[in-house]
């Protein structure tokens, strides 16, 4: 019997890339200062891989994932023009990655699935960015699991097993909710049900997650989606 | 400037005694058995502090709060002639720690307390324990902070500092609020800034914790009184 509910949060609860673009765009007016913000905002994303890939490996002691923005952040700067930014402005560009906006069913949705589920997300993003989000977003959460509790990265199976321990419950009673089926299979490794939720994060120009892949248990157009169909199997 | 509160869990938001009283006489005429359920309550509750000590000192591994309450329990159990329960039975009072009341004040107060604070437990119970406590109480947080987090029990200074990390706070950002002395020293020692809210856990015998000590930076009646006062404050 499923009893609980984890959410990955960058694209399948959060709008990263129109969040980030409308951010800069902002910044850019009342800065006065100029770049191609879409680039900028897909290929800090794009940094996030490898980046983690180097904490992952040992490279680099932990570090949370501000902390790794942050870094991604200075390598990207000075591709964009914007070596000249100060530490004030660059704290402040790494801080809009805690005020990105939900899609629009995240907060109705999850307060249904709230009603039957403990429903939480378990993302890369550190506690504190979490909470920023689910405050800003009003998204109402019974927990908040990330990889700095565990001291590890998603996809790593420490994430999905702390997520089991943590909750209290068997693998098959939790279930991943999200947009990328690598983070399910990796997550239906470690014996979690899977739903797979459609998202447009990067636009027009997608080209992967379109749609699930073969085994997972769960398709849904949408978190009220989901909520209907889990509701029509319990 | 003040950012987050965290709270003592039992005895500070939660009536384990009362509430432990009343699950066990509704289950004692439920299995016709009869105990000395008061007594039995708060044996187990002083079990509480040898047995995590245990843990402290590494002479046990690991064990979160519903394995020491587990523990105790069956250690107890012969002395109030409860040594015939079976394995449901003892897991049925072990889960009793996840049925607690709050006391009247902590909903609402909670609620005004978050509308200008991140707030969560800080608790040496577990994080499942915890959720269900707050799920059933209708007590929102905005995070779940767990001695099992943190692989350590209160009074370790792990735990107090293992919050100021995971919240992204400076120690003196965050206020623990508990209705101990003692766990408000220890949080004060980590930079913390303490509120006591006096409560009768220990019904009208209680002899200790009355009042707050010297050095507590806010005294409140209950979490309403603490609102107010913080209000005034900022």
């Amino acid at each position: 019997m499923l009893r609980a509910l984890v959410f990955d949060v960058f694209g399948t609860l959060f709008d990263w890339r129109g969040s980030l673009i409308r951010l800069f765009e902002r910044f850019g007016r009342e800065r006065g200062v100029e770049a191609d913000w879409p680039a900028l905002a897909e290929s800090w994303r794009e940094a996030y891989g490898p980046s983690m890939e180097r904490v992952r490996r040992g490279e680099v002691p932990w570090m949370n994932l501000d902390a790794l923005h942050r870094t991604s952040f200075d390598e990207l700067a000075p591709r964009y023009g914007l070596e000249a930014l100060d530490e004030d402005d660059r704290k402040r560009c790494v801080r809009f990655w805690h005020e990105l906006e939900a899609w629009p069913d995240v907060r109705p949705g999850m307060a249904r699935l709230r009603e039957r589920f403990v429903v939480g997300p378990l993302s890369n993003g550190n506690v504190a960015l979490l909470i920023d989000l689910a405050r800003r977003a009003r998204v109402e959460f019974d927990v908040i699991l990330s990889a700095e509790i565990f001291r590890h990265y998603k996809p790593d199976a420490e994430t999905y097993r702390g997520a089991i321990e943590l909750l209290g419950v068997a693998p098959g009673e939790l279930m991943l909710v999200a947009a990328h089926n690598g983070d399910l299979h990796n997550a239906a490794e470690c014996g979690l049900q899977t739903a797979f939720v459609a998202r447009a994060e990067w636009g027009s120009g997608q080209t992967s997650d379109l749609a699930a892949d073969a085994g997972i248990d769960v398709v849904a157009s949408d978190l009220l989606d989901l909520a209907a169909k889990l509701e029509l199997e319990g």
